[in-house]
């Protein structure tokens, strides 16, 4: 398998973390951003959208989209599960996950792409050219702190985001943190103390580091 | 199990039309959004962020988000699978299913409740109050006639949204083609006649009237 990632992208780092987590050996191969490398007619024929990470298995399947390429990793690996284990339970992890990402992760992409001069009429990933709106940027950065008020909340009342057991609910709570903070200059509040406390904990795990 | 809804409701339409395929019975409660009833306290206890759909299992346990009702579902009953098979499918029907929802269902809500007048303060559901953008709309309007050309030259190559069988892909990208229709008086293009030939197919189905 080749992972066609990005060393500085948030989206990539969801599925290096994931891949850590369960050890699973891939090729990495380089996609240059700054370079404009993804829509490049090579890079277009793995992924049409121009976006990255795209997984591409040894039989030349290409999938893209970060939580097709978890469920493709988690099927196929089943070994220390993050998508969850009774049906339960995988409906929990995929609603948090969901959250975090809607909630957070996406709210913050908004937020920087709508914001970023070398962004400027590339609001919005994918083939399709759309310019930067500075309204929605606004918005996006109260939703960031609504997300980050909301998940102290909850995580007061459970030990990771979708409940007992570390899952990719973490994952994506986790790089929205570190992209909030590295993007938009937005860390953790101070009082936002169990969610703090959360991130301090999933920060310390080796894969975080991926 | 019991299933909070809306019959307006376009994501609740989504459980609904995935039930029927798996002829899964569930009791139905409706939600009466016009009477704002997402809202009441009562509503709050079960889905705090006040969405419908809900999915509420016999132990009590509420789950909210379609994708993660659907993967309830899924794995509590595996019959009639609609969201893949094999570790690949699975991944193939992730992906489609999130572009669908991405690049077709969420950019129509979008449009839709940053433009409805019933709507005003009211433009991302959910349990915080933020301005409708008129400028957002009519970006997310420009995006829905991108998904209308996009999945037309994709419905050139596949019987389906996700390949060769039916799936949760299908649902979201039919479903999002009668919201534009209804909601924004958006119907598919006259020229995209791949598009339109699969709504047909996918429309027929006794599903589909759910």
């Amino acid at each position: 398998m080749k992972l066609y990632q990005s060393s500085s992208s948030p989206n990539s780092r969801r599925v290096r973390i994931f891949l850590a987590e369960k050890n699973i050996p891939v090729t990495i191969v380089p996609v240059d951003l700054g370079a404009k490398e993804q829509f490049s007619a090579a890079y277009r024929a793995i992924n049409p959208r121009s976006v990255v990470p795209t997984l591409v298995l040894d039989d030349g399947t290409a999938i893209g989209e970060v939580t097709a390429i978890w469920r493709y990793l988690e099927e196929a690996h089943p070994g220390q599960p993050l998508l969850g284990t009774t049906a339960k339970d995988k409906a929990q992890v995929t609603m948090w996950e969901r959250r975090a990402e809607q909630e957070g992760f996406a709210v913050v992409m908004e937020a920087v792409r709508n914001t970023v001069a070398g962004l400027k009429g590339r609001a919005l990933a994918g083939p399709h050219a759309y310019e930067q709106i500075p309204e929605l940027a606004e918005r996006s950065k109260l939703r960031a702190q609504n997300f980050y008020a909301d998940f102290n909340e909850h995580l007061k009342t459970v030990p990771f985001v979708a409940g007992e057991q570390f899952s990719a609910a973490d994952i994506t709570a986790l790089v929205t943190v570190d992209f909030a903070t590295g993007g938009l200059s937005m860390p953790i509040p101070a009082q936002h103390t169990a969610l703090q406390a959360w991130y301090d904990k999933v920060a310390a795990r080796a894969s975080a580091k991926a």
